[in-house]
């Protein structure tokens, strides 16, 4: 692969997986790519929250708005530049507050498996 | 590993490995910690430029300012939001501009071996 770069513009965002909240994922490079990571932009709808177990390394960069994880009793909370790891094997539930939120992504290995589909319009990493 | 929370002041900044230009780097979850990623900062000087062979997946999301990378022939520039994805095995000319820059990375797996040390006063995540 060679190198290459991305932004929030490039991403087809989807509903996060098993979720009604609107919360969105965009996958730029993911199993279709033959990388080990997945990396990708995050849409939160003001005042949303998800509840999710953690199945794969999960490093979240927030670039605007603000993104809240709470695990095991525990809240972080991130703004602009700030970073949430999630490590794998984590119960969390994630909130977004009244202004939304736009994140980064990266996970290790791929949280969607291959044959799961994605963002059918893969264009900006072709 | 729990869920945990990051910002830049949390990173002890060192020198770029092997170079002598103004680049910095500070991991906050890395090879001592037992998960597959290394994730940190990098803060870049103006008008700065570092030559590297990248060994490792290496994901930098830009956060202030913009960078260059330039690999093959072609460059691509990234500023506040965007994402340059440079996989193992690229050649790689990165460059800062007048502003200098700060990132975010995550690489798979870690860019340092167990054992070579890299931020003795990891205390942020501990």
């Amino acid at each position: 692969m060679k190198v290459q770069k991305f932004a929030a513009s490039d991403a087809s965002f989807e509903r996060s997986p098993g979720q009604t909240a609107d919360v969105f994922a965009g996958n730029l490079v993911d199993q279709r790519h033959g990388g080990p990571v997945t990396v990708g932009y995050g849409r939160y709808g003001p005042n949303q929250s998800i509840d999710e177990e953690i199945a794969v390394d999960d490093i979240m960069i927030v670039l605007e708005g603000r993104v809240s994880v709470t695990s095991d009793g525990h809240t972080v909370s991130a703004g602009p530049g700030e970073i949430i790891y999630m490590p794998k094997g984590n119960v969390v539930t994630i909130k977004s507050h009244g202004e939304g939120a736009l994140t980064a992504y990266v996970t290790y290995p791929h949280w969607q498996e291959p044959g799961d589909g994605g963002n059918a319009d893969w264009s900006a990493a072709g």
